[in-house]
C-alpha cells in the first residue's frame, strides 16, 4: 500500500474514528486502527467488537493499493504531529509502514489487516431515515438514566421503539425512567429494538447539529447500522425482555406544579454543596401554594431555598436523591417544567410544560422523621 | 461577625487564597480559611503550614465585627453559586455561620478563628522590589529542574541569590541545572536562600502580568514574604546547603550549535511519540556540518528527523533523555537557542542565542550500541 493524504484531513477522520478504539483491547489486534486502501478508495476502521466504525472514502492519491492494521494511538499521534500539509503512508510486504512527511519520517511495524475484524454486515432493507440534531438531542436527553448494573445486561442501553407515526427512547434504571418521544412520518414500518448506551453515547457525538442532516438507520436481528455523514457505525444490540415502562407512568397525580427549570436546578445543585453523598442526603421539597421550599440537612449544615411555584392540588413534602432530579432539569432545553405529584412515597413525573414528548420518572426517597 | 459584601468580590479573593488551602489536611482546621472582619476590614486568609496567604481588605460593609474560620472548599463552593449580586455572612457566637443571598440561606458549623494558624511575623526591614512579569517568567523558565526527591530537601527548592546588581534563580535536580539571571539594581544588599518550589509554583501564578507591576520580596532567616498585588504571601525557606552549581557548567565545549529552537522541539516531542518510558527510549542526536539527525529507535518502531543547524566544532553523536531537552526548550521564549558540547558523556550546556541570562545543563545518557 501506498498513498499521499492531505494531513488535516487524515486527522479530521482519525478524530472520528478514534472514539472506537479499545485502549486496553484482549487483543492487540483489537488497538489497532485498519487503514484500507482498496477499489481505488482510502478509508479507516476501528473495531471494539461492540461496535465498529468505518469512514467514508478519504480523498487521497493511492500510488499502491493495499491495507495494514497499526497500533491507533502510535498512528493517531504521529500524524498528528507532522510537519506540513500532506503525510506519506508506505507499506511493504513485512506489514512495516513508513510514515513520511517533511524531513520527517516513522517506521512502525503494523499488523497483518486479515487479521483485523471486518465491519458486521448489516442488510440494508428497510431504512428509517431520522433527522439528526433530533436523534443527537433525544439521546442526550434520555442516556443519563441508563443503568451500569451489568447484571442486567438489557437496562445498559436504551429501547428504540419506532412506530407509524413516532419514534420513542427510553432509559430505565431501577430509580428513575426517562422518555423522548418525535413525531415522525414513517411509512408505517416499525422497530423495537436495545441499543447499548455506550454506542448511543458515541453516536450522539458524532451526529450532526446541522439542522438539515439526516442520519440513516438499518436494523437486522442481532445489529444496528448507523449512516452518519462522515462514516458508517454499526453496533451490536442488547437481547432481552426490555421493561414495560408504559404502566409505571401512573394517572392518579393530585398535585401538579409548574416551576421556572433553571430556577429549581440552581436551588437543588446549591443544596448539595453541604453533602458528600447525594444517596444519603436526600433534599426535601416541600410544595406549598405559591412556592417550593428546598431544603437540606448534612453533617456540614443545613440549606434552605424558595422558588416561586404555580401549583393546583394540595401541599406535599416530598424527598429525592437530588442527582435524579437535576439531571431531568439539566437535559431538558426548556424554559418551564411540570412536575406531577401523588404521595410522599410515589414516583413524581417531571414533563416538559404543555408537552408530552418529554416524560421523566424519578422515584422519591424515604425521609427518616 | 456580620458583613455584606459583592459576591463578585468575594469570589475573586477566593480564588487567591483557595490555591493554599490542604484538601487532605491533618488537622480539620487546616482545611477552612479565615474569614477575619477586624479594625475596620474584611480578609480572607488561608495556611498550610508551609505557605500562608492573606489577602488584601475587601471591600464590605461590616455590621458587626468578629471572625471565624470555616471549611474552605465548603464555604468557596457556596459563595461561587449563591444567586444575586451580593451575600451576607452572619456568625453567631456559637461559630454557627448563616451564609444569606436572595431566598438561599445556608447554616455551616465553623471552628473557634483563634485555633487557626496566623500568618508567621515576618519584619519589614530590607525590601528587594522586583518587576513582577520577569519575576513570573523567571519560575516558569526554571521549575521544571525542581528535584522531587524528598531525601534531599534542599533540591526540592530553588536557590534565589540577589547580588549587587543581578538576581539569580536557580534549580537542580540530578539530571540537569536551569539557571535564570535578571540584571537589577539593588543598592548592595544581598541575599542567598532556598525557597520551595511548591511555594514559587503558587507565586508564580499569583503574580501580575502588568508590564508595570511590581512586587516586594522581605527576607528573613526562616521566610520569605511576598507583597503581591491582591495578597500577602509568606512562606517557609527551605534549609541546608544548596549545590554549588556554578562550578558545573564546563567551559571546556568543543563543538558549538544555534539551531531554531521550535523546530528542534518538535523534533524531538516527536520522536517520543513511540516510546512509552523516555528513560529508556533516548532519543540520540547526531551532530553534523549543517543539521541534526534526530532518531530515536524502540519496540514500537523509528523515527528519523533532519533540523538544519549552523556548527562549529567537531561532528558528535550523543543521547538524551528527550524530556529533559524539551523541557528547556519549551520554557525559553527565544527564536534561536545555542547548545555546546563537549563530548558524547559530557553535559550539554544550552543558552539563548547570544545571550547569558539563561543557563541550562542537561546531562546525557550513555548509549547502548
Amino acid at each position: 500500500m501506498r498513498i499521499i493524504c492531505s494531513k488535516d484531513l487524515l486527522v479530521e477522520n482519525i478524530n472520528i474514528i478514534s472514539r472506537v478504539v479499545s485502549s486496553r483491547a484482549t487483543q492487540p489486534i483489537l488497538e489497532c486502527c485498519l487503514l484500507a486502501a482498496t477499489n481505488g478508495s482510502f478509508k479507516l476502521m476501528a473495531n471494539d467488537m461492540e461496535m465498529a466504525i468505518e469512514t467514508k472514502g478519504i480523498e487521497a492519491d493511492i500510488i499502491e493499493e493495499g491495507s495494514i492494521a497499526l497500533d491507533a494511538r502510535v498512528f493517531f499521534d504521529i500524524v498528528k504531529r507532522m510537519p506540513g500539509d500532506s503525510v506519506e503512508i508506505h507499506v511493504d510486504d513485512k506489514n512495516l509502514a513508513l510514515i513520511k512527511a517533511g524531513k520527517s519520517e516513522f517506521k512502525i511495524l503494523g499488523m497483518n489487516s486479515e487479521e483485523f475484524p471486518p465491519l458486521p454486515e448489516v442488510e440494508k432493507s428497510d431504512v428509517y431515515n431520522l433527522p439528526s440534531l433530533e436523534l443527537k438531542n433525544m439521546i442526550r436527553q434520555t442516556i443519563f438514566s441508563v443503568s451500569t448494573d451489568i447484571s442486567k445486561p438489557v437496562l445498559c442501553g436504551e429501547l428504540l421503539e419506532i412506530n407509524e407515526n413516532c419514534v420513542r427512547l427510553v432509559s430505565v434504571d431501577g430509580f428513575r425512567i426517562s422518555l423522548r418521544k418525535l413525531d415522525f412520518n414513517n411509512n408505517g414500518q416499525s422497530a423495537k429494538v436495545v441499543i447499548p448506551g455506550k454506542t448511543l453515547n458515541e453516536i450522539s457525538k458524532l451526529l450532526s447539529v446541522d439542522a438539515e442532516s439526516t442520519t440513516s438507520l438499518y436494523i437486522t436481528d442481532k445489529h444496528i447500522l448507523f449512516e452518519l455523514e462522515g462514516c458508517t457505525v454499526v453496533s451490536r444490540l442488547l437481547e432481552g425482555e426490555f421493561i414495560k415502562y408504559e404502566n409505571m407512568f401512573s394517572k392518579d397525580a393530585e398535585t401538579f406544579i409548574n416551576v421556572d427549570r433553571s430556577d429549581l436546578l440552581e436551588c437543588i445543585e446549591r443544596s448539595t454543596l453541604i453533602s458528600k453523598d447525594s444517596k444519603k442526603n436526600p433534599v426535601k421539597l416541600k410544595l406549598t401554594e405559591g412556592h417550593i421550599v428546598v431544603t437540606s440537612n448534612t453533617e456540614m449544615g443545613a440549606s434552605y431555598e424558595e422558588v416561586n411555584t404555580e401549583q393546583d392540588g394540595p401541599d406535599l413534602e416530598i424527598a429525592f436523591n437530588p442527582r435524579y432530579v437535576t439531571d431531568v432539569l439539566k437535559a431538558l432545553d426548556y424554559e418551564r417544567v411540570t412536575m406531577e405529584f401523588s404521595t410522599a412515597l410515589s414516583p413524581c413525573v417531571i414533563k416538559v410544560e404543555g408537552s408530552e414528548d418529554y416524560k421523566y420518572l424519578v422515584l422519591p426517597l424515604r425521609l427518616r422523621n
